[in-house]
C-alpha cells in the first residue's frame, strides 16, 4: 500500500464490485478460491496436481494472474483445464475488476463447479483486494521460513485456509512445521491447515477432498 | 502498484528525496545496498554471514525493513551489529522517506562504511521505491524456481546484483541454475550473480569481498 487515505477509497471502491462477483459466482453455483502467496511457494504446481485429481469429478476453471508472461497459464492448459490468463502489467496484485472482467468467460464454460483464482506471487498487498472469491487460500513452503504469520499477518488473517507446501524438503531446513501451523494459529485460529508436498504427493487427497466438498455444496 | 497516475507523483516524491539520500550517503563515505526479494529468500541470513566475515574489517550497519514484528532486528543485533528497525504496518515496501528519517542515526555511528538495507519481504513494490541507496541487490532462491526473473523483471532490471540463496538444496528441487541465470541477465545484462548457501558457505566468501571492496572506494 501506498498512500493510506487514497487506499482507502481504491479499496472501497474494489470491495463492491467484489461484492457483485461474489454474488454472480453464487447464482452460477461455483466455489471459488483466491490463491495468495510468495512468488515460488508452488502455487502452479498445487493447482496442476489438483487438476489432475479433480478434473473428472469436478468442473474446474482458472484464471491465472501474472505480472508478465504467461508461463503459468500455458502450464495449467496443459492439464487440460479452461485458464484464462490476467496480465497484470506494474500491478502487484489481482484486483476485483480485472476479475469482473473474465467472469463472463467462466460462465460461458459447461459445468464448472470450481474456480481457482491463482494471484500474483506477492504476500502482501493481494491479502487486502477482495475479489469476490468464497476463499483465500494462503500458501508458504517449508523453505520460507517458520516466522511468516507473524511477519506478514495481513493475509493470514484473510485466510480461511493455510496450505503449507514442500514438506519434503523440511527436513533439509530448520523450518518448525509445528511452530509455523502454531503462529498461523496465532494470527487465525479459524485457519485450516494442510500439510502437502507436490514432490511426494503428502496431503494433496486430503486437499483435493476440500475442495470438492465445498464445491458440490 | 494502485492507481497508475497517482502512482506516479507518489514516485517521483519518492525519487527527488532518494536524491538526498544518496548524497548524503555519498558525503559519508557509505556505500548503501538494499535488499529485495521474496518473504523467506535468506535475505536476514545472508545479512547474518556477511556480518561474521566483514565485521572486524569494514564499519556495517543495517536498517531492518518489516510490516510487523522486529524479529529480524533482534537477529542482527544479535551479530553484534548496529541495527535500526523500521516497522512499515500497512506499507509493502520501505521508501526514501522512511530511510531518510533513519539516517541520522547512520551518521551518528562511527566508522561506518557500509549500510545494508533489507526491504520488506516482497518482490513486486520495492522494485520501484528508490531508497537513495548505491546498489539495489535482488536476491532469490533455489527453491523459488528459476522463472521468477521473466515473472517479475522489473527488479532483475533495477538491481545491480543477484544473488542465488540457498544452493544446498539444489538438488531436491528442479530449479536450474543455469537457466535461472540465463533468465536473470536476459532480462539485465549488467547484472553481477552470485551463488551461494548459508548452510554450506558456498560463495558467501565471493559476496563478502565483493561489498568489501565497494566500501573501501
Amino acid at each position: 500500500m501506498h498512500d493510506i487515505a487514497l487506499d482507502e477509497k481504491i479499496l472501497a471502491k474494489n470491495d463492491a464490485l467484489a461484492r457483485e462477483n461474489r454474488e454472480a459466482l453464487k447464482r452460477h453455483g461455483i466455489f471459488s478460491i483466491n490463491m495468495v502467496s510468495s512468488p515460488g511457494s508452488g502455487k502452479t504446481t498445487i493447482i496442476e496436481k489438483t487438476a489432475e485429481r479433480l478434473r473428472n469429478r469436478v468442473g474446474m476453471a482458472v484464471i491465472e494472474g501474472d505480472m508478465q508472461t504467461d508461463l503459468d497459464a500455458q502450464r495449467i492448459a496443459r492439464c487440460r483445464i479452461p485458464v484464462r490468463q490476467i496480465t497484470t502489467g506494474r500491478a502487484c496484485h489481482l484486483d476485483a475488476h480485472m476479475v469482473h472482467h473474465a467472469l463472463p468467460w467462466v460462465f460461458g464454460l459447461e459445468n464448472v463447479r470450481l474456480l481457482i483464482i491463482e494471484n500474483v506471487g506477492n504476500m502482501v498487498c493481494p491479502a487486502e483486494y477482495d475479489l469476490g472469491e468464497e476463499m483465500k487460500v494462503a500458501v508458504m513452503s517449508v523453505t520460507e521460513g517458520d516466522d511468516k504469520p507473524l511477519k506478514y499477518p495481513a493475509l493470514f488473517h484473510a485466510a480461511k485456509a493455510l496450505l503449507i507446501n514442500k514438506t519434503d524438503l523440511v527436513r533439509f531446513t530448520d523450518f518448525d512445521l509445528r511452530r509455523a501451523e502454531e503462529n498461523a494459529l496465532k494470527v487465525n485460529p479459524r485457519l485450516t491447515v494442510f500439510t502437502m508436498s507436490c514432490t511426494d504427493g503428502t496431503g494433496l487427497g486430503e486437499w483435493a477432498a476440500f475442495l470438492a466438498a465445498h464445491s458440490v455444496q
